[in-house]
């Protein structure tokens, strides 16, 4: 504890946000990296070269229909609207961190995919016969999922790092997603297609262990910003909204063709579904007067997408995916109401998102309920798995360097990384806005 | 009329917002209900579960890609966009009510979707040799259309119900649907791929005849939030785009394969677009200085999607597709300038969305244009489906208890049901927004 | 000069903004003419109709997947998004434009894609046996690429123009587009899947010529409205984001059936990646305390979208894509910063979104990319397609009537076409959002 006593106190010193030399050598230097790494590496692989016609024959395959791309692309494009739209706007519900939220999740989700890429495929796509990794649109959809894990965890440390440490938090996220996804899926040979180990345990304490590392006691001083106003949470609905609708999509994305996928979406469709209303039950009980508290709809309805990501493909049965989602849709909400800020004040983890609650946590549920589903081996297999992927989440703060991160008292505003238009020096005079005002004088 | 009179002093009385007991009592025992419902009824069917391997065999289908999953899975993610985003959105417009807009959207369409996925498989789905209930993709489309229907009815309540009385709403909105469905389907045989009768004209006339049994006549009170803010307008247009959009999906979603499908596509595509143009002639030409109105491009625009529902997979041509689409934005936007505040004044019906100009209007002449393109007994069968859909619409009213909705003065405001972010706290100084007043007074 | 001179000075005469006839009439008869010539010339193809059944037995077409329609319509509804999301909501973020932005582009899409479907029909789909254009999902792509190269042409003159000009520019961009994509592909045989050359470099010097010919010499009057809120750049990034995620769908849109399609995919989605790391690290290197600017976030992370456009289909290999993404954001966000502004004061051209730097500038990259991926002689045709292309870009001045367009002091204001709601003059009292100002303050 030495150490992270000193690091925290290093985290003290005078902050600069100046992020003018480190953030484009970053960017430029690494872009350059994959250009050079996907050179040596990167080809097409027989459905998405040429030789797809003579791999058709020889496979005596009698349509283009049946090319891998028309199986997944429509479930690709909407795993990449969870992505960039969902994540990106489901961050949006800070007043003044709306920028930061949509721009960084979309600078380390461009770079992410790439990495990806290239470590996925060194452990699964590589081609012994000549040393490169042939690609397809399956593997672009492992990349956007590998990218999910790192884009859960900015989700904990939002509003309170640079864009430079967001890149190197993705560059070591994507390196130890690869590694644990391998150990995970080959050598142990857990199942788990909607990723709930793999993407949503992992990115879930990847994040809190980083959160914890960065734990900020001043923090207190920015929270006049740490709040959402209205359109900032109706914003941050659209990013919910895209998660919940395509999740389907995104658990049936690689799973089995035909009835595997087939299944997959309908039990996510059902158990998403139960959760949006146990959200919404535990939301309204807890508050005073029931009224409703956008974080938990934000954020708890889409506990059990989590959840039901690795036992999708499974005979989960359509009532079995109900169940899933009633449950975590309390336990996801209650975390927001109770866990969040007792691992605030006595664990010193800041959870901007409260990603416990939606990712880590629904995706031990999920792991769990799919060992009560498999042959008992197998259910090792998945236990042995969900260790795994804690050990790397945890395991990923040892490697966090501190650059141009905000100080406590300038943390959750883009003044500190973005040019913000000066609105209020436009107009002095008239507002615009009051209504909500006026409407309580009443 | 003298119970309705009583029935109107009732809800005159003092109101009491307060729905923490109601509320989450409501959520979880229904939510039980369907848990137990479904793991007595619902199962895969052949498509969705292992036994596609022999269903392929038997029915000698060469490849994994024929599974109905693959024909309506795109289809099927569009209308579920159109179900949340769509109909969300596009209810944002009020100045105060985006959180009830979109959030009590997605609670009802949530539990809506579990409660017609029963409601219709016992009518259409029940597999007789066990008394199971078998889902499919095609099973969720369906689900998603009968959702459609009620949420067309709470555009004409919204903000002035409480979530207590939406989910009562949607329960026997959900219910009536599928009876209406079966009769005008199963028994009179009309055909109704889009929806114009079954979906639009039922929601249509089962909205309005709950806003008319729900009649406020001090409802003036709460004029100060009845209208919309610049970015509310802005929000609503997400609505509105995506429903345009993937209105194509809709009324192709659950036709024939192959050309079926294709036809129904292009068809829509057609309609909507001349839509758009009569809608915005009417709208300029009514409005002094010609300036266009946010409503009616807001929701006129959409007219042509639901008149070509019903004979969008019929040999419509192009031409008869543009026709249909050039009369609904004329008829529709006429609709919001002489008929919505006429009927509010004489009908004592208060339509806060529209939704006779919308969906119940269109949807007639849907019905009227299908007619004359099939046969004679046909369109008979057509008529007498129409009256069905009008009855049951009109019928809904007399099911409508009341719990904790606000009282005149307080509707069209969040601040009912939900916590709203003290914005004005924060900061009690300067504006943001003012270039608006400020270009005014230039 | 001398007519454009006179033509200018006819500009600077009092401005009236009154469309109440204009508009009606140019929509009602332009409507009505497309009804008429739709119904002279266009039907269903052998995929959209009932011969499909006969066409699959004479084709020996196994199964209804063959269709067209399941090979593209999840790229058509993607496409789709782009124009009227995507453009749409690029738009967006000027402070009082909104409207505007996603009203205008509404409606000149949804004339353009009906009149796109009869000249690109004439030229194309012309069945000589009984002179009708047969139509199918294939036409309704080509037609939203063709609307595309109009709605980037709208990007230059955002703010300046009336509804009816934009009509008119639709009217004639659509015509020019035809014709030079019947030279360029037909005549000339350039390959241009992606439409790099077709649809952006026509589009772009189609709306910088339109742009030059209504020159503003005193539109400083208008910069207190020229610039963004807060609010706005969070709208516009909407746009933003769905073009980027389907933009590997607009370049794999028409390629051919099987390896075309999912080598386009791939190749568009690496290189979109790359553009956005290099636009990042351009956009914080030349901006003063390193910080982002939203204007080249918006914007030049697309530009490597277009310039793949043309070559996504050629064995371009993974790494030759990032490669063209790096230098395309490069190129692009340097010409925000310093080409803009140099056009602005020199060329007497003011680009309002900039769409020399998105569009133009990459569109000419990825021809003369294309150029060294093909034979010589096929870059020959190449280069003849690019200087069509911007011959007639260009050749567009020579059409522009002017109509209802705002005076020099009342532009990139909705005021002048919409009825917007009267915020302020509902509550006079307090404002909402000012936590930024006050967080200046600290």
């Amino acid at each position: 504890m030495g150490c992270v006593q000193s690091f925290r106190e290093l985290c003290d010193r005078q902050k600069n946000t100046n992020v003018r030399l480190s953030l484009p050598a970053v960017c430029i230097v690494w872009q350059t990296a994959m250009i050079i790494l996907f050179g040596v590496f990167i080809r097409y692989n027989e459905e998405s070269s040429p030789r797809w016609v003579e791999y058709r024959k020889a496979k005596n395959i009698s349509s283009d229909i049946e090319n891998d791309f028309y199986f997944r692309y429509p479930s690709f494009q909407d795993v990449h609207v969870m992505i960039f739209v969902g994540f990106g706007f489901l961050m949006t519900f800070l007043k003044r961190y709306s920028f930061g939220a949509v721009g960084f999740n979309f600078l380390i989700a461009a770079f992410g995919l790439q990495w990806a890429l290239l470590m996925q495929g060194w452990f699964h796509s590589l081609d012994y016969s000549d040393g490169k990794i042939k690609i397809g649109i399956e593997n672009l959809i492992n990349a956007d999922f590998c990218v999910a894990g790192c884009l859960i965890a900015y989700g904990a440390v939002l509003g309170k790092v640079s864009p430079v440490q967001l890149m190197v938090l993705t560059l070591f996220g994507i390196t130890l997603f690869a590694v644990e996804e391998y150990i995970i899926l080959d050598l142990i040979h857990a199942k788990d297609a909607g990723g709930s180990m793999v993407i949503h345990t992992f990115g879930g304490y990847y994040g809190l262990s980083i959160s914890w590392m960065l734990y900020r006691p001043n923090l207190d001083q920015s929270s006049r910003l740490q709040g959402s106003v209205y359109h900032s949470d109706v914003f941050a609905m659209i990013g919910t909204l895209f998660l919940w609708m395509f999740w389907p999509s995104f658990n049936s994305a690689i799973t089995d063709h035909g009835d595997g996928q087939h299944r997959a979406a309908i039990n996510t469709y059902l158990a998403l579904a139960a959760t949006v209303l146990t959200t919404v039950a535990v939301s309204s009980l807890f508050q005073k007067h029931g009224k409703l508290d956008m974080v938990h709809i934000q954020n708890s309805t889409l506990a059990g997408g989590v959840a039901v990501g690795t036992a999708a493909e499974f005979m989960l049965m359509p009532y079995g995916s109900l169940i899933v989602g009633f449950c975590c849709g309390i336990v996801s909400t209650l975390g927001y109401i109770y866990l969040t800020p007792f691992m605030e004040k006595y664990m010193k983890i800041q959870d901007t998102c409260g990603i416990h609650n939606l990712h880590a946590m629904p995706g031990v549920i999920g792991v769990v309920l799919a060992n009560n589903m498999v042959p008992t081996r197998q259910g090792g297999h998945q236990a042995a798995g969900l260790c795994v992927a804690i050990c790397f989440g945890v395991g990923g703060v040892t490697q966090l360097p501190i650059w141009g991160d905000a100080a406590d008292d300038n943390c959750f505003d883009d003044e500190a990384y973005w040019e913000v238009p000066d609105d209020e020096e436009t107009f002095p005079q008239v507002p615009q806005y009051n209504n909500h005002m006026r409407n309580k004088d009443v």
